[in-house]
C-alpha cells in the first residue's frame, strides 16, 4: 500500500466506479481483457479472494488459470521463483499471488517481466483488501479524511491491519489499533497510530470499527488464554455497540467467526458493511485487472 | 422433486430436447448465458455432477466458477450461510449447491436473492439425477406412466432413491424399493411405494431396474455383514437378470462398484442405460441453467 | 512417440511455428476450437503440464475442464475406464490424460470414441515433453540429426527419457544414457543407445545434456546411497560443465531440484534452455490441440 499515492488510489477508485455496477447488469461481460491470461497463484487457500479475482478476470473476458497450493510443483520441492519463472514462460499477462511469506509477491515483481498483484503475503500486506475497505468507508461516510477508525484484534499478525493503516493514513484518517498486548506488534508506535488495550473506553470515539479475524491456529501459540476470554474483552457485542456513535459502521474482512470477534446480530445488522466490502472487492479487483492488463486505448463500454 | 409438477417436468424435458443434441454438434456453444456467472459450490466431491454442470454452463457461454470443499472458507469455520452470502455479494446468477446436510440448498434459496440448484443434499434429494433418470426411462420406454420401477440397494441413505420415488410417482409409475431391512428407512411405507426384501422374487415384474451405489464407508456402520453378502443377495448378476423381462432396462447413478451392486457384463451390456443417463445429465442440466439463467426472450438457435 | 514418423513430427512442428509467437501477441486468442470441449484428466498432479494444456486450450477458445486426482470418482473405487466412459458421454472433443499406470492413455484411446493425448503415463512415455524437447534442440542447434545427446539420471523410471530416446533416434541423433547402474533399466542396450556410468568421461562429447529430475520418493526405494552421493557423481556443476563443448546446451524437464541434479548457476546460466522448453511446451500443445480438435478447413489467422 505504501507504493500508492492518494492520487493513485483516487485513480483506482474512479476506474472502479465504472465497473462497480457491472454485477447488477444482465450481461456482466466486458471484452477488454479478451486474449489476456490471468494466473491466480494461491499458496494459501482463500475462497473469497481467489473467487473475487476469478470472477473479475472472467467478466473482463480474460482467460483465468487457477493454481492452488496442493497442485503446485512447490510441493515437489521447486522454489517459488522457479515456479513463477516457469509460469512466465507461458506468457501470462497478470500474476495474482497469495503467499504465506511476507515479501514473496514483491520479490517476484522485481524479477519477472510481469504485472504482479499481491493478494496477501504472510503478515505483511493485503493491498486489495485495504483498497476495497477504503472504498467502502468512503461510500458510506462520503469521506475518509478526519474519520477515526479503530482496528480491533490480532494487530501483530494481520496483513489486513497493516495495509489499512497505510491506506487510511494516506487519506488523512486517524487510526487507533485495539487489542491485547500479546497480539500487538513490537514497535507498534512506529506505525503512526494510537494504541489501546481497552475497546470499551475508545469505542465511543470511533466512526469506523474494523474487526479482524481471529485465527484459531495462531491463538494456540500466543499467551492469550482462550477464545472465550478474547471474545469477552475484544469481541463486538450489542451491549458494547450501544456505546458507539449512532452512525458508526462495522467492517470485517471475513471469514467471520460468529460469536468470537463479532456477534451474529451485529454481523447481520444495520451497521455492518461486511457484504458491501465483498461486493466492492470484486469491483476494485476488476478495476485493477483492467488497469494492469488492458491495451492502451481499450475502452470500457 | 416434490416442488415440480408434471407440467413443470414436461416443460424441462421439452427444453432439454432443444439441447440434447448439442453434444453431437461440431460447435457445442450457445451464447444464451453470456455474461452470466454460475458458481458450482460443492461441499462434497463429485466428478460426475460437477463436470456435468460445468460443461453445461460453459457450453451456454456462462462464466463458471468452481468452489470445492477443501478450498472453501467453511474449512476456516465460516458458516454455510456466510459463505453463500459472501458469494452472493459477488453477484452470481445461479448457485449450484451440493452439501452433505439435508436441506442446505433449500435453506440457501430461501434467504438468498439467487437461483439455487440442488445438486444433491445429504440423504435428502438429488433432483437433477431424478430428472435425467425420468428422461432416460421415457427415451427408452416411450412412457413412464404405468411402468413398474424397482429401486435396489441402500434406500435409507439414498437421495437418488428419494428423488426418483417422487418423480416416478408424479408420472404415475409403480415403484418397488428393494433391499435389506437394515438399509430401509424407517416408515418406508409412507413413501407410497411397495417394499421387498427379496430381489429374485420381484425382478420378473420390473420394467426398469434402478441399482443404487453401495457406499462402503456407510456399510461399515450398518449391521449388514459384508460386501460379498450384500452382492450375493442384492447384486445384479447375469443369472438373476435372466429372470427379468426381455425388455427390462438397467440404470445406475454411478460411480459403479463393478462386481458389487452390478456385474461388469451387465453394466456394459445391452440392457444398461448407464451412459445414456450421463449423456442426458448434461442435457437436462443445460436446460435447467438456461431456464433459470437466460434473459427473457433469449432464443436457442 | 514410436507412433510418430519423422514426417508426423515435422508436420507438428510446422503447425507449432504458426502458434509459437501467440504468447507474444497482445491478444492471445484464436477462435479455432470455439465450441470444443477439452478435458484435462490428471491422476497425478502437475502444475506445469496441466497449466500448459489449459492455457493452450483456452487460447484456442476451447472450453477446458480440469479433473484432478482427489476430485475424481476413482477415489470412490470407480475404474479408470468407467470414469473415462462417463466423461465421454459428456461429449468432450479431446481428453488429455496423465496417469500413474503405464499404458493407461493408450488403453483409453482404443476403447473410447475420442482423441486422447498422453500427458505422461507411469514410467512409460511423455510424448508432448519429447516433442517440445526436440523442438527446443532444433531451435538452438538448427538440426537434430547427427547431434550427440546425453540423458543423465534415473533412466529406469523416466518417461521423459523413454520418449526422448525414441524421438531423438527418429531424427537421427546419437543418444547416450548416463546414470548409476541402480537407475538403469534392465535391457537398456535394447533401447538402441550407448550407456555410460561416468558423466565426466563423456560430457566432453555431448552437444546436448538433458538432465532428468531425481524423484526423492523413488530414491528411498533404490540402492542409491543418498542425494548428496547422487549429486556428487551425476549432478551438473560448473566445474564439470567446464569440460563440456563450448556450445553445449543444457535441458531439464522440471521441476528442478536445485543443487541436486543441477546447480543453480547452471539452471539460470547461458547454456540453459529450461525456460525455452516451457515456452515451447505451450506452443507444441497448442498445435496438438489444434491438429486434433479443429474442424477441417478451420484456419489459423
Amino acid at each position: 500500500m505504501s507504493d500508492l499515492s492518494r492520487e493513485d488510489i483516487e485513480h483506482i477508485f474512479q476506474t472502479t466506479d465504472r465497473f462497480r455496477e457491472l454485477g447488477d447488469r444482465p450481461i456482466k461481460k466486458f471484452p477488454v481483457l479478451r486474449g489476456k491470461t490471468v494466473i491466480n497463484l494461491f499458496f494459501e487457500n482463500s475462497t473469497r479472494t481467489r473467487t473475487s479475482f476469478e470472477i473479475a478476470g472472467k467478466r473482463l473476458s480474460a482467460d483465468v488459470i487457477n493454481i492452488s497450493k496442493g497442485f503446485s510443483s512447490t510441493s515437489k520441492g521447486e522454489t517459488l521463483l522457479d515456479t513463477a519463472k516457469n509460469l512466465m514462460a507461458m506468457a501470462p499477462d497478470i500474476l495474482v499471488v497469495r503467499h504465506p511469506s511476507s515479501g514473496a509477491p514483491l520479490a517476484l515483481s522485481r524479477i519477472l517481466q510481469a504485472r504482479v498483484i499481491n493478494a496477501g503475503d504472510g503478515s505483511h500486506q493485503h493491498p486489495t483488501q485495504a483498497l476495497l475497505d477504503l472504498l467502502t468507508i468512503r461510500d458510506h461516510k462520503k469521506k475518509i479524511e478526519g474519520l477515526h477508525v479503530g482496528i480491533v484484534g490480532d494487530i501483530a499478525h494481520s496483513r489486513v491491519a497493516r495495509s489499512n493503516i497505510v491506506g487510511l493514513k494516506t487519506f488523512g484518517a486517524k487510526v487507533t489499533v485495539i487489542g491485547p498486548k500479546s497480539l500487538m506488534p513490537l514497535g507498534v508506535a512506529s506505525l503512526g497510530v494510537q494504541v489501546s488495550y481497552d475497546l470499551p473506553s475508545v469505542i465511543g470515539d470511533l466512526d469506523v470499527i474494523m474487526m479482524l479475524r481471529i485465527q484459531n491456529e495462531r491463538l494456540d501459540k500466543t499467551p492469550f488464554p482462550s477464545l472465550r476470554e478474547y471474545s469477552r474483552f475484544y469481541g463486538l457485542s450489542s451491549q458494547l455497540l450501544a456505546k458507539a456513535k449512532k452512525d458508526v459502521v462495522i467492517m470485517h474482512p471475513g471469514p467471520v467467526n460468529r460469536g468470537v470477534e463479532i456477534s451474529p446480530e451485529i454481523a447481520d445488522g444495520p451497521f455492518s458493511l461486511i457484504l458491501d466490502q465483498v461486493k466492492n472487492g470484486v469491483a476494485v479487483r476488476t478495476a485493477l485487472l483492467y488497469l494492469l492488463g488492458a491495451e492502451p486505448g481499450e475502452k470500457i463500454s
